[in-house]
């Protein structure tokens, strides 16, 4: 294989850390080119002659399968699922949560099919026909809207990540690290892009009274999940999401209707939204008070944590995976951020001890799943890798172990801590805590 | 309502032609403020009390759905479908097309269960174990591909458009305008988060020869659908694509593997792709000889045309949709371009007289679908509705008296010409050529 001359332009990018990791497509190339130039022989195989095409497989020898209303991905992907936790089995099947194999994924935007769902007691069937959200409480007006009157107001969209407060709990709660996947462990985050009406639109029409500074989200499942949001909130970015990815909300991400709170905390996000009351200061809902609070070391508990911390995962290559000999791979995976925008993601190979920057795909949004790459040679040997997450507000994603001591044991919430994937010399993936 | 002062500061926006029309999150709150504290009386009800919440439906009452693997849409959302239109019926029902009802849809991102389809002779049923991708011809070195290795080379993800050469060919092959919705007619249009590999890489991995200028691509569906392209596209933004918005491609759309040229005509996007040929010189394949070719008045046709023209359609209101009286409504559609981004979009409600910019949703891509809203008051009257897109490189889309003369009669490629929507004074809505 002759490419030298041709990528010795191009070499596999290593910037240190501190200079910025903005990916373009001219670098990109570069990049791309360099890992084929230097590496990628093994990769593919030479083919025995350069003009015959290859054998006709038998798919090409028969009718294919007529066109269709509604389609459905491949059998040869059934095993991609999400993971289904229920622990109160066949009494409460419908109160637990399921994550997305982030694992299986590639670029940003999660199948609505396999949108993490948290329930408390299932998904309710509701015909949207006869459902209503009303606005009502501190406000000049009540007001109650069909479905058809929300689709007539103006709409925005964007494209956001929700993650339960829940999300990589299996790392903090067990003392062992988890040999999962780390959709098992993280993937209880999912990123669409969600269009609906903004809230303020709603709220300045009912007209909102002097002195409320709080409001209720309710939802109409079977628990009437509720949560407390600040106005200031309410009045910023949130939306009354009516669509995902492009078609109605699906049933588990709160058909016909749902909260959205950008960057914000998964429950907050009230889904099957029936109402909005506006109150002076926050109702304290059992969802809000019996889970989702901070047990910290001085016996106090924080409330209403609502922001994301900053956070990323590397999903390729991850537990599960088999490494296919030493050699050129693509280390890529997610970062996120409830505060804004990921500035910059460093990858190390060595369990922390060096870092470098991946690229980050763009264009990056705000309070959004940002892809991050870096093209690497494994040398064989057993690696520590990991990824570290830094966004725009200067927050940085803290190891395991800066991480920990600032709750009481068995803090289930808000683990937003360094994902240590240890490769072993026999190219298998483990869970380590590092 | 006394949401006058409120709101008073915030009139909807009207802007002239001329000025920029880029939306950011301010200025549509506030164009959105306007439209509920001028307009909205009357969308909503009066709630009856202040305090009281609403009445609980019947599924509060009873748990709901368990937990699933991977999740599908409300029944209620059964009606939402892709037009399919098998002309040769039992005989070929693989060959057509079906269009995505894009008058049902939001944002930007269509479901990949409803992306439009275009086959010749079916889906094919492919293991992908069992596929390869071969790059041959005027090569150094050919090379095999299988789509593990595929998946081991540096990614890159873009959210992007592809469009049918025969997309809205009902309006220029029918004398009268056909009485359809949106997406029956324009519906050969789909966006997507594609992710997969750079053609570039892999070309260069194999080493172009002196001479080579273009390449042949060809499907491993039964009738092997084949398209030329230029091998300066093919090193430009070309993609191997692996998956379509976060999984694995869908049949249809050419699992495991297609070829995607952003911006460029859909037949040339060859799905089931299983070779690259480079050659010297276009091949001439069947595809891009019996169709795909655009005759013109001096007798003679086009071939290659493959830049997508800029384009735009209002989905709400359109078609099948009826007013619910005088009042306000906000217009909502797509525009999109093969050159670039779309820089502006006009609607007029006089039948083309007059112009006034539509906010662009933000951000705005290269080669995507962008969405455009503007809030609108209908006076009741017959009115004519049309939209006007202009990209980044000035390009204008034509009225359809413009686009007409330039081909022959029954041209049924490329039209891109403006769609007007007469709403009748019933609140009917129709198609008309205007």
């Amino acid at each position: 294989m002759d490419t030298k001359d041709r990528n010795s332009r191009a070499p596999v990018a290593r910037r240190k850390s501190g200079q910025p990791a903005a990916i373009d497509r001219r670098t990109f190339l570069a990049r791309s080119a360099g890992f084929a130039g230097a590496a990628a022989a093994g990769l593919a195989t030479k083919a025995a002659a350069q003009d015959t095409p290859p054998a006709v497989p038998k798919w090409m020898q028969e009718q294919g399968s007529p066109l269709n209303a509604y389609g459905q991905r491949s059998k040869f992907e059934d095993s991609v699922k999400r993971y289904v936790g229920q622990p109160y089995g066949a009494i409460a099947p419908g109160s637990g949560a399921s994550r997305t194999p982030i694992q299986e994924l590639e670029g940003t935007i999660t199948p609505s099919s396999l949108h993490y769902e948290r329930s408390h007691n299932g998904v309710p069937d509701i015909n949207p026909a006869e459902h209503r959200l009303m606005i009502h409480g501190l406000v000049r007006k009540p007001l109650v809207f069909t479905m058809q009157a929300l689709r007539r107001y103006p709409m925005t969209s964007r494209i956001g990540f929700i993650e339960c407060g829940g999300n990589s709990g299996p790392n903090s709660l067990s003392p062992k690290p988890p040999q999962l996947p780390a959709g098992a462990i993280h993937g209880l985050v999912s990123c669409s892009e969600w269009t609906g009406v903004p809230l303020a639109t709603l709220l300045n029409e009912a007209g909102i009274e002097a002195g409320a500074d709080w409001i209720l989200a309710e939802g109409a499942d079977p628990v009437a999940m509720s949560h407390s949001v600040p106005l200031e909130k309410a009045l910023d970015d949130a939306m009354i999401a009516l669509y995902q990815n492009g078609e109605r909300l699906r049933p588990e991400q709160g058909y016909p209707v749902r909260l959205l709170l950008p960057g914000w905390l998964g429950n907050a996000n009230v889904k099957w939204l029936r109402r909005i009351k506006v109150t002076q200061g926050p109702t304290h809902a059992k969802d809000e008070t019996s889970k989702y609070t901070d047990p910290t070391p001085d016996g106090k508990a924080r409330q209403f944590t609502y922001v994301m911390g900053v956070k990323s995962v590397i999903t390729h290559p991850s537990f599960g995976m088999k490494m296919q000999g030493p050699g050129w791979y693509e280390i890529s995976g997610i970062a996120w951020s409830g505060a804004g925008r990921i500035s910059r993601v460093e990858v190390s190979s060595d369990g922390g001890a060096s870092w470098r920057d991946a690229a980050l795909q763009g264009p990056v949004f705000s309070k959004s799943v940002t892809r991050f790459r870096m093209p690497w040679e494994w040398n064989g040997r057993r690696t520590l890798l990991q990824s570290r997450a830094i966004d725009e507000k200067g927050r940085v994603q803290p190891t395991r172990a800066e991480w920990l001591p600032q709750y009481m044991p068995q803090q289930r919430y808000h683990n937003n801590s360094i994902q240590t994937w240890a490769i072993e010399a026999d190219g298998s993936i483990a869970n380590v805590y590092a």
